[in-house]
C-alpha cells in the first residue's frame, strides 16, 4: 500500500486502521458468537436505509440481552466519521456488537462491556449487465438454527451452505425447511414469481426480515404486483417464471439457475426486471447527495 | 493477583497470560463463528481422555473444511508444557482452532492460517455432596443448528438456553425436538432411567457425541445396566424415576426437578448413584500420576 495507512476501522470509541482492530481471545463473539451484526451501503456521506439498519441491531441486541445501551446513538455519530477518515467514496461498512469479553461461561456475564466496531469495505455494486447476467443457486437443506430472524453472528451453517453452493457450481445456497418449503438464501431473501405474483417466506424466526426485501416488497404493490408473503416448495420453486434474491449488497438479482436447471427461460424475467430497474432508482436516489 | 502472571494461554506458537491474548476482529471464529473448541480436564500432568477429545476437534475441524494440519500433534505437545507454566495443579483447558483472519467473506478462504488458541482455567471439581446435592433443569423447544454433532462455536443458542434457564430458576437447559423428543442438555448430554433402564438420544445430527457419554454407557453396560441409545418424550421424562447428565466438567450429575417439578422421589436415584460412583473411581484413576 501506498502513503499512511487509513483509519477505516472503529473500534470500541477509537478509529484504527483495520489490520490493527484485535480483541480479547475471551470476548465471547470469539467464543459464543453472542453478538450481532448489520452491513450497510454508502456513497459519499449518504448511507442506504441506516435508521433501519441500526433499529434491527438494536432489536437483535435486546433479543440476545446484550446491554448495547447507546451502540445506535454511537453509531449514527461514528459511521460518517468513520467514512471521512477511511478516504473511500462508496463502499459498505460491516458493523457488529458482541456481548463483550468475560471469563468463559455459557450464562450472561452481568459485567461485560459490549465490544462495538464498524469498518468500511470499499466497493463498487453491480452494474445492469451483471444484473441481466442473474447468479445461480442451489437447493439445500435448512441446517441453521431456529431463531433466523436475528441478525447473529453464529454464521457457520452459512459458511457450510456457501462451500456446498461452490461445490455444485452455484454461486448461493437456497434453505429449505424440513417440509420442504422454500425459505431464503445464504445471505439473501429469496421471492418466486408465479402467474405475476412475487411469492416470498413470510417474516417469521426462520428468515431474516431483510431492510432490501421490506422494499421489494413495496416496489412490487406500488408498481401493482400482487405479492404474497406464504412461502412455496423446493418443487413449486423449480417450476416457477422467475426467481429473484435481495441482499444489501446485491439489491435485486435474477437467479437464473436452480440446481444446474434454468427457471423459466433461464433468463432474467419481466417482472424481476421491472423491479430491479426500480430499486435501482431508488437506491441512486437515496444515495446522491441531493436524495 | 500477587507477583508475575503465568502464562496460561498458548496462541499461534506462543506462550503468554491469558488477558494478553488477542486475535483480529476479520477472524472467520469471531465473525462467522467459523470454528471448533473443546473443554479437557487435568491434574497434575495428566489429561482426561485427551486423546478423544483431540480426535473430536480434529473431526471438526474436517467437518467444516478448516485445515487444521497438525493441530492434533501441535495440542498433544504444548498442553503440558502450558499447564506446566500455569502453574495450575488442577483445572481444565479450553481449546479452540478457528479458520482465521481473512477479510470478510462467507465463501471460505483459501489462504487463511487458522487460529489455534489453548488456555488453562484452574478449578476444583464436584463433590460427593454436591453430586447427591444434584441438579435442577428446565425444558425448552431446540432452537439449535441441526449440526450438534460438530463441536462449533456457533453458541448463541446455547446462551439464550441458559438464560432461560436461569429466568425459569433451573441451572440447565433440556432441548426438546419438534417431535417433543428429548435431545441433550444446554452443555451436556442427558440420560434418562426407566424401570431401570438407561435411555439416552442416539449420536446422530442433533446431540454432541460427549466423550464422558460414551463412558457412562461403557460403565452402565460393565454394571449390567441395559443401555438404550432411544430418545423418549418430554413427558415420558417428567415421569421417569431418574435423569441425570453427563459432561467434562460435571462428570455424571443427578438432575432432580425439571420445570420445577420433582424427578422420582426428587432425590439422587439409586442407578444414578450407582453409575456416579463408578464414574468417580474411573475418572480418579485416569487422573493419578500412576493411572
Amino acid at each position: 500500500m501506498i502513503g499512511q495507512p487509513r483509519d477505516d476501522l472503529y473500534l470500541n470509541g477509537e478509529f484504527m486502521p483495520l489490520a490493527s482492530g484485535q480483541i480479547s481471545v475471551q470476548d465471547r463473539g470469539f467464543q459464543f458468537a453472542d453478538g450481532v451484526y448489520e452491513v450497510v451501503r454508502f456513497k459519499g456521506s449518504r448511507f442506504l436505509w441506516l435508521d433501519e439498519h441500526l433499529a434491527r441491531l438494536e432489536r437483535g441486541l435486546t433479543a440476545l440481552a446484550i446491554p448495547g445501551v447507546g451502540s445506535r446513538d454511537r453509531f449514527t455519530r461514528v459511521l460518517p466519521e468513520l467514512v471521512r477518515r477511511s478516504g473511500s467514496g462508496e463502499g459498505s461498512i460491516y458493523l457488529q456488537v458482541t456481548r463483550g469479553p468475560a471469563p468463559r461461561d455459557f450464562s450472561m456475564p452481568t459485567s461485560a462491556v459490549p465490544t462495538e466496531l464498524a469498518y468500511v469495505a470499499p466497493q463498487t455494486f453491480f452494474t445492469w449487465d451483471q444484473v441481466l447476467a442473474g447468479t445461480t443457486a442451489c437447493l439445500m437443506e435448512d441446517i441453521r438454527w431456529t431463531r433466523c430472524d436475528i441478525k447473529a453472528i453464529c454464521l457457520t451453517a452459512a459458511v457450510l451452505g456457501k462451500a456446498v453452493a461452490a461445490e455444485r457450481g452455484a454461486s448461493e445456497v437456497i434453505w429449505v425447511g424440513p417440509d420442504r418449503l422454500v425459505r431464503e438464501g445464504g445471505s439473501c431473501n429469496l421471492f418466486v414469481v408465479r402467474g405475476g405474483e412475487v411469492w416470498t417466506h413470510p417474516a417469521d424466526r426462520h428468515i431474516l426480515a431483510g431492510v432490501t426485501r421490506l422494499r421489494v416488497l413495496e416496489i412490487a404493490r406500488e408498481s401493482g404486483v400482487v405479492v404474497r408473503e406464504e412461502p412455496v416448495t423446493a418443487e413449486e420453486l423449480l417450476v416457477a417464471d422467475e426467481v429473484f434474491l435481495s441482499s444489501t449488497l446485491r439489491d435485486l438479482l435474477p437467479i437464473l439457475r436452480v440446481d444446474g436447471r434454468p427457471i423459466g427461460r433461464g433468463q432474467a424475467g419481466p417482472v424481476s426486471l421491472r423491479l430491479a430497474e426500480r430499486m435501482r432508482a431508488v437506491v441512486d436516489r437515496e444515495l446522491s447527495a441531493d436524495g
